[in-house]
């Protein structure tokens, strides 16, 4: 066995962790869903709903995005989108966490899947804009298929589901029109308070 | 909203019950891995090991299929690879699980949907053969990281584990002699009867 093919097995047990990071959203069996669910469930939705992406997208680093950008959250753990202290500390956290995880890998390897993680993290390319689209839209179609269960326990404002919708738009307007007008403004003034 | 979307946002949901599929295989967590996990995992595999494929593949394409050949589960259960009488039906079960499945899509994607569980199914292009390689390589990676637990509560046979891995081979000759080696043959007389 080479040494190349030894690193690469590490990291890919390594991930197995992933499967144990959960998540505040709850399935449509009212458990919460963990990071590796979420990025399969992403990855499958690129697959049918990428024409509605506002620019012309490769879906192939689409999905790459949405499949590795929770990989941090193995050592960083995952940071709930209404918790104002964990987001304080966690771009640090996260770095330090991409910086072990990837260095596991072969050099070329490192660089290619770091440079996955801060092309999502930087959002400056139409694939990375129409992850963060979906990385949005598929939480809120959990809450809204589970009764805004999570919003009602969160107390979550409208205004604060806005702040962590600013960027659904930009990668595709279309489904974020749908995913206000469909799965956000039936629950204002019940789960969503004004 | 479109005829069309409402489709796809009602396929969109309906595969949230992937995730409740458990398979038998064991995470590193020791507990049971679920189909969703399972197919998001060999996709991160994909793009990590795809160099060791035995002909050129097209990663998405891999990735495509891993992704979603397990979703006829939905309907048709998982049917472990040890229990003979339940692989009798399995094919006709999930047959008919696809097309049920399937037709919740607009006609074009659901021939593409079709057409990826097809191309799975048979086998017969490079990246059918080595999807099946890590649908069968990353079970045996965990068995082996779970001190091989569930070889020894199936009572498997190391002639049972080399008829699962017959097609192994004809995805990644490399990765299935990693596989034999590394995860098989240290637990041949103790958790896999000779
Ligand atoms: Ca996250």
């Amino acid at each position: 066995m080479t040494d190349r093919l030894a690193q690469q097995m590490r990291f890919c047990l390594e991930i197995d962790q992933e499967k144990n990071i959960d998540r505040h959203t709850y399935t449509t069996e009212y458990r919460r869903e963990n990071d590796a669910e979420h990025a399969w469930h992403m990855a499958v939705m690129a697959m049918v709903l990428h024409e509605y992406a506002n620019e012309d997208v490769d879906l192939l680093r689409v999905i790459e995005l949405l499949l590795v950008h929770d990989l941090v959250e193995i050592y960083a753990g995952d940071t709930f989108a209404y918790d104002e202290e964990g987001k304080k500390t966690q771009k640090e956290r996260e770095t330090q966490a991409a910086d072990r995880l990837y260095a596991m890998l072969p050099d070329d390897q490192e660089q290619y899947f770091r440079g996955l993680w801060d092309e999502f993290e930087n959002e400056q390319t139409p694939e990375a804009r129409f992850a963060h689209t979906l990385d949005n839209f598929q939480p809120v179609m959990l809450n809204d298929a589970t009764g805004g269960k999570l919003w009602q326990e969160a107390g979550a404002h409208l205004d604060q589901i806005l702040e962590r919708n600013h960027n659904t738009a930009a990668g595709s307007k279309t489904l974020w029109e749908y995913s206000y007008h469909h799965f956000i403004e039936p629950h204002v003034g019940k789960e969503i308070k004004k």
